[in-house]
């Protein structure tokens, strides 16, 4: 697949406190206290919001993650974190993660909604299934769901969301003062739902937002992960390390989702890339160094081990992984993760130290360190080789990662003609080049494809 | 109980659509779509911040109530509202209503940290259990859970949420790089909750947010209702018609709370008045009936039909009740509201048609049609009259009676003495003379009451 005339990137900014390294928060300019700032984020989507990108968006699970001494820990709930940022921004979009397995569809489908209401129709929800026994533990259970139960109530999960999305006609309501009538109650219905993992009546509590639906987007690259994402994702993202794997993939998803009856130009699939960008290549590798030499290998290892099922010392720093690792097959969640990092170990012969350094920076996604022509250079070579549609860029240090990439790196991509110079939507699905999608219940709409 | 010397008032506004009032999105002033535009309710709370006001306050139900014909319909999720006013305001306390019966305890103790978080330390959580069926529809139930079993859930919910906003320690992270430990991980603990309705393994994946625990409000009147808000609630909002009423109602709920060993002040009862505000009572007499004239009969009847329990057929509109109904112990779910139209009606011998006129204004709450004089009068009665530590103020037509009620209202009651002149405080708790509850795991607090 090769570049078409007019094609051009989607850009995501994935925003985590003071960076993707692991270590970003240990320097003199970062504030170790970012995660929980609202501030911080409002001023980290302005940035990315002066560069035009499509979106920002955060990761999120209803859970303490590791150790509170290794990095910043908590994080405000996303749909509230997006609200505030909502007030502070005005056309670029806003992704927030939410977890399929802990939650309830009738009050996320409402909250999602709400958002992309409040926001003027700039709300995603990236879906997660939540792997790992510690959420569940927050949950009432003693373990996750099993990896194919997880994805077969995610499945069902968007059904509903979606019936509830669709449960308003989008004129439902007239606000007729002087009859006294507000709205036609043929308009709104029940969705009687029922379902294996769900029963829900409706209609939601909120008439049909601005979008119609929010973005779906997904991040599961496993088999389970790559079915739902074809039948139900219009973004995708996707960690790879080589430009081979990345155009595997992307093919792969494209053929899944054209053989359900969906364009495949329905979804964006956006790899992601960890830019560490200086004035010269040296500066660059240099400050990657620098943050490097800032990870407590003690730390690093103790993740590595528990990503990889072994004891921390099961991982001496200065060898190779040990040779007999568990297959994918028998790994319980982030299975594609699992073996995108054992791969890079033995293909690149990393030792443990090594790879901890690769980590630290992308957690398994593509680090590049360069200039900001090497960097427009690496994205081009991707976007341009039927490997993505775009990208989900992950700095490894903000604010100033993020000003590099969009004071530096962007207007590289403009010139070219492979980024817009200016919005020129204003709804999440307008910058993605997305439709608005029909009401799958609405009787009068004219040859949109109404289902029924 | 009299006034004493320096008690003042606590000020809660109520804020709904385009008001209290059934009919008052058919003035024509109304925008009939209030209901949903977030600055319609940015600028009702920066008129209420303008009077000092100590808090604003939204309903809500997981549910799409009555028919959308009836009156503007659905609302966006309060969390969500919350977060955009508090954008948009820097003092004034945020409250919001979420179901114990329909959410989790750690998605939901976590979203209301995080508007505390984001809001600086002005969130409130008004906690309901959610009466009747078509709620239950929505989550995969035939019908409501048993009045009991919901507040036996409240109890618990409210238990391992206030376990869970404990589980950090204040000074848990001190963000320390020069040695690369962000947090002592022995001041963050899982709090092991195992109960009859939930298992919550912890920690919050948020640290202790400005105020420790957002302010814990309740609203139910039945004798459960009571028993919950005297072990929880910091304040309540109620409903009485008479002085006699709330006299006894506040008298009641200050002994229950002084048994539990809570200090009687811990809890600030406010109850609800609709004042209909004219610069002379004919004129405030004229807009109350202007409104009472646009209801339409027919959807009146019919809600209050569903109250009672009844048919429509069984109210015609010139006759009083029906002389059989049944008694409050057989009523599930908004017990005490139902005794209380019960009781009004029989006491004034009012028609149904009257009855719908009283409800249309408070929906069962005080109305007061009134010079700002007498209405200032009229709460100085109640809160000198050992009935009320404030009042929730239902303004019956938004923003125009919010606007009287600040500008013409508040005034004389500073002028008395009665209320703040400017905020002190900044956050919710200190609007309501309340203390930041102490950590109940913390190791190291000095004599403030620490349990383990």
């Amino acid at each position: 697949m090769t570049s078409s005339a007019g094609r051009t990137l989607h850009l995501n900014a994935f925003l985590m406190s003071t960076g993707h390294h692991e270590a970003s928060w240990r320097l003199p300019e970062s504030d170790p206290f970012a995660n929980t700032d609202v501030a911080h984020y409002q001023r980290l989507a302005q940035i990315a919001e002066r560069g035009h990108l499509d979106s920002i968006f955060f990761a999120d699970s209803p859970v303490l993650w590791n150790d509170i001494g290794r990095r910043p820990s908590g994080a405000i709930e996303p749909t509230v974190l997006l609200t505030a940022i909502a007030a502070a921004t005005s056309r670029i979009g806003l992704i927030a993660t939410a977890s399929t397995t802990f939650n309830d569809p009738y009050n996320l489908a409402r909250r999602f909604a709400s958002v992309d209401l409040v926001s003027g129709g700039r709300a995603g929800w990236n879906v997660v299934t939540t792997a790992g026994p510690d959420a569940a533990r927050n949950f009432g259970l003693d373990d996750q769901p099993a990896h194919h139960t997880r994805y077969e109530r995610a499945a069902e999960f968007l059904d509903v969301a979606q019936k509830l999305w669709d449960s308003w006609d989008d004129d439902a309501a007239t606000g007729d003062k002087a009859s006294g009538r507000w709205g036609d109650n043929d308009r709104v219905r029940a969705i009687d739902h029922v379902g294996t993992h769900f029963r829900v009546r409706g209609p939601l509590n909120l008439p049909r937002s601005p979008q119609g639906h929010p973005l779906i987007v997904q991040a599961g690259s496993s088999e389970d992960g790559k079915a739902f994402a074809s039948r139900y994702a219009e973004a995708v993202f996707t960690a790879h390390q080589t430009l081979e794997d990345a155009r595997t993939f992307y093919a792969d998803l494209k053929a899944r989702t054209g053989a359900l009856g969906r364009d495949p130009e329905g979804v964006k699939i956006l790899p992601g890339i960890v830019p560490v960008i200086g004035a010269t290549e040296a500066e660059a590798l240099r400050l990657e160094a620098e943050l490097d030499e800032l990870i407590r290998p003690e730390y690093a290892v103790a993740q590595l081990a528990r990503t990889l099922r072994l004891r921390p010392q099961d991982l001496p720093l200065d060898r190779e992984l040990p040779a007999d690792l568990p297959a994918e097959d028998e790994i319980e969640g982030a299975k594609s993760r699992y073996t995108l990092i054992v791969e890079l170990a033995r293909r690149e012969r990393l030792t443990v130290r090594q790879l901890i350094g690769r980590l630290g920076g992308g957690r398994g996604h593509r680090t590049f360190a360069g200039t900001p022509e090497q960097v427009a250079d690496a994205l081009d070579e991707w976007f341009v080789g039927g490997a993505a549609d775009g990208f989900n860029i992950m700095p490894a240090v903000l604010p100033s990662g993020l000003e590099a990439f969009v004071d530096r790196v962007v207007p590289i991509l403009v010139r070219r003609g492979l980024f817009r110079a200016e919005y020129t939507g204003s709804t999440l699905r307008e910058h993605y080049g997305l439709p608005r999608p029909a009401n799958r219940y609405a009787y009068d709409e004219q040859a949109q494809g109404v289902t029924a």
